[in-house]
């Protein structure tokens, strides 16, 4: 079975998917996954890194509800590789990896890359903004204002990277199969409530 | 305790909130809401029946981020009472109950109406399109392209009214406590989940 979770930033996404893929026996890829793919390619990792969770720049946005695949050349890095080149690589790692385990995958339209599997179920974690702000101040140490214009741009280039390539709207009921705000029960009480839902659609 | 339901029209949401106030020993309102209302204010049920969950008709949505509430005299019925008005008695009839007793209430900006309260529970529920479709097809005895088109008008509808009073994203993940796809547990496993969050919250 896998698990994918789309998060905002501070609202304690990346824990509660770490937590329920030890209390599942899963594995968890979040940031792994930029170089499991950089090796794969055989192009630097600082690629990867620089194009995570980001959109073509020339163009962002869908067309007609379409997804808008076009690449100018100005999209290239020094590497030569494209944005959605990355993306093509990183979906195949994805692909790779769920088909050989089961896994919790945060981030990264793991989603809508494994959109043909069955055995998906989808998750989003929001939280309450002071909440996230004090997560945010936590992990950077870098004052509130700092964090909000953070949370602000992240979350905005998250929305974007998500809406270009899935063609759905990020933080939207409807792309996943549960939301939840992880203020509501804490971050261990939210683990344990979808190790429940887990269960229940096994 | 309160619980404030959203839903997409045809996700069994309705039918969920009887299901949860029947489990709770709570009361139910979702129509009910409109000849109480008309009741308190001595005008006939079926000018709140026209102006429910809608906006005022000259203008929708928010300006620069905030709910913009003037009324242009087109907007009033042949009652003398405008959409607003009618949104503002209901406003009051909604807090009022909540204040007597233990209250599932489905839709009509409840979740603002009584956003000072700190023992709400703020739920949205979504479907599978397909699964929509036939229930509404079940419903209305209609064809699945009238169905269709009724989803999309009702739901653009309430998007609109709660957008217009809450200054929120209707169906946005942020905007709730919980979100979830009710195709994903089927109704009843969807009350019994919802039943478990309810007993951690309380």
């Amino acid at each position: 079975m896998i698990i994918n979770i789309g998060r905002q930033l501070g609202s304690g996404g990346r824990e509660i998917g770490e937590k329920l893929a030890v209390a599942l026996g899963y594995s968890y890829f979040d940031k792994e996954l930029i170089s499991i793919a950089a090796e794969k390619s055989g192009f630097n990792a600082k690629f990867f890194e620089k194009a995570d969770e980001d959109v073509p720049k020339s163009i962002s946005g869908n067309f007609l509800g379409m997804p808008f695949h076009f690449t100018g050349a100005g999209n290239a890095f020094s590497s030569g590789l494209t944005n959605e080149a990355l993306f093509q690589i990183q979906s195949e790692v994805i692909q790779g990896l769920a088909q050989k385990q089961s896994s919790v995958f945060v981030g990264r339209c793991a989603d809508y890359i494994l959109r043909e599997r069955t055995d998906c179920l989808n998750i989003f974690i929001c939280a309450n903004v002071n909440d996230r702000i004090k997560r945010i101040c936590n992990i950077h140490e870098e004052s509130e204002n700092k964090a909000k214009e953070r949370l602000e741009k992240i979350d905005k280039q998250r929305a974007e990277y998500y809406e270009f390539y899935s063609g759905k709207v990020w933080g939207k009921a409807e792309s996943y199969h549960v939301c939840i705000n992880s203020s509501v029960l804490g971050i261990d009480g939210t683990v344990n409530f979808l190790l429940e839902l887990i269960q229940k659609t096994k």
